[in-house]
């Protein structure tokens, strides 16, 4: 019998189940709401819902398959203890769920893991995507927030208390922007959708208020990235600066996250790597400018190249269903 | 018969050499000048004194040993390759040295590794120290410079080229003090025995010039850490503040550094840790100042406790030849 393991990715809105073999294909797929903040839903209500869409999923495969085990990649995940913990989007914001032991009662002598998103899709990349074969990458997540999966060694970083990775929130500018986390300047604030929204904001708070530009016709609650990135494509010279500020902030992070692991590469994933070059080239610039000289490399006699060790690189799962596969790779990984 | 490790630190003026047992007594230790820059000795020449001074070492012990293998600390080491690489301190500034083949002549069949100094003393915390029984923990050396060493998962992070671990050179403030590696603002022009001197004359540029100071009487020349530690302890005004600036600053990185590998504890290793409590207590309040909440410890019901994950502790080897200790123990801890 093929085997297949259970990916499954809860976000705020919604929880995608998919039953994924060990090539990285989803042979069937689902999804089921995440019950909102408000609805007094327990955990392990919900954990049932979830264990019963799995159950339902089996049976939709055509071939027999035997399930080697279940992954899930959900927000303020512990690994180490199986836990989601205060997860502010999710309606057990002042719990600490055991969320593998609601669901062991499902799926009893299984494995069962569980790792935050961002961790994930950085297993994921490793395991489906361009980090095969790489035992040194950084992946980051680039949506409404900035998330981030290390891996040193060929194996993920969780740090003593499974909470390591946290690169959105390394603080770049104190007294920066306020962050949902309560402190000021997080990369996160620069680097995400909401930062890059704000950005646009700031540069026509700076810019001389008689030039033109197609961000001054949306409100803050109207625009979005997309908004953004298409008027930098028509030449928006505003939209352009605000992809250029981005870029620098972005790429001074990535500077100094080398300095820290000396990736072989880093990968960027998520909504915001649409906006493609409009992002990479500025990021790209101000990571080789910011960049120690022993990162560079070098030629037998001790030239420096124009080329860094670390490449960066778009995630090679953006445009699949990567939380997913993540989710699976994380038990894949340990068979 | 006893088996011991030939441990060797080679710094800009001398090289150490220790034969270290298991336990991490140090049985003989003698010392060789190293080269000075403008010596024209070549490496291998180095390389031939300091084997033969190891011989001699080895007549020196009063019981016979078995030499289980050689470890050295060096300047600018690199792990991966055996090679010391454009050390700006050594007389081979502008070569590539394969360290490790050039001794292998002299010590056919034994294994021999060679990292960084920061990376030795970091591995022997973990064998000899306090970092005993951890697998997640961070290192600082406070000396003229700032170096670092990252253990993650029992395993020292070296990255895809043997360079990763350069927390000295991580950007804090872009545009600020200008660094020996030819950018600026990288935390050791801020935190280390150099920058606490630049920061004493930062302090005197701002403060009222009416204002009285010990600093005031000395030059850039003369001024020394344990200058500015003692016009601290005797209630000097401008001195604390400069040990404050150096606290926030260092406290601020270490914040960043757990958002990265959540260690379970950074040690402070070096020359500067001298100061004690002058700069442990600035440190450690920025710290916590500004620590993402994932990183407090809390109780079971979620509340906020007032301590960290990380502990900020000094090296136990501080009063110690932690050097050799750490470059011996770069073998003991493989065997």
């Amino acid at each position: 019998m093929k085997k297949v393991v259970l990916g499954i990715d809860i976000g705020a809105t919604s929880a995608k189940l998919g039953l994924v073999d060990s090539a990285g294909n989803i042979l069937v797929e689902s999804n089921i709401p995440t019950p909102v903040n408000t609805s007094g839903v327990s955990a392990a209500d919900f954990v049932k819902s979830l264990c019963e869409a799995a159950f339902v999923l089996q049976h939709q495969v055509h071939a027999p398959v035997e399930l080697a085990g279940v992954g899930v990649g959900a927000p303020n995940a512990n690994y180490s203890k199986g836990t989601i913990e205060f997860a502010v989007n999710l309606p057990w914001q002042n719990e600490i769920v055991p969320f593998v032991e609601l669901m062991q009662v499902y799926f009893p002598n299984l494995p069962i893991r569980i790792t935050n998103d961002a961790n994930a899709a950085a297993i994921g990349e490793m395991v489906y995507g361009g980090a095969r074969g790489m035992k040194d990458f950084v992946l980051l997540t680039l949506g409404t927030g900035l998330g981030s999966g290390i891996v040193a060694g060929g194996e993920l970083l969780y740090g003593c208390d499974g909470f390591a990775g946290e690169i959105g929130h390394i603080i770049m500018t104190p007294d920066g922007r306020r962050c949902g986390c309560g402190r000021q300047g997080c990369l996160e604030t620069y680097v995400s959708a909401t930062g890059l929204k704000q950005t646009a904001f700031e540069v026509m708070s700076h810019r001389y208020f008689t030039e033109k530009s197609l961000l001054k016709a949306v409100s803050f609650n109207e625009i979005t990235p997309k908004y953004i990135a298409d008027a930098a494509l028509q030449g928006d010279s505003m939209a352009l600066e605000v992809f250029e500020r981005t870029g620098k902030m972005l790429g001074l992070a990535l500077a100094n996250t080398v300095a820290f692991s000396s990736p072989e590469a880093i990968f960027l994933y998520g909504g915001l790597t649409n906006s493609g070059n409009l992002l990479l080239n500025p990021t790209s610039k101000s990571m080789k400018e910011n960049m120690l000289k022993n990162y560079y490399r070098r030629t037998c006699q001790g030239q420096l190249l124009p080329e860094l060790n670390t490449q960066l690189l778009l995630s090679h799962l953006c445009n699949k269903n990567g939380a997913v596969l993540g989710a699976a790779a994380l038990v894949w990984h340990k068979i």
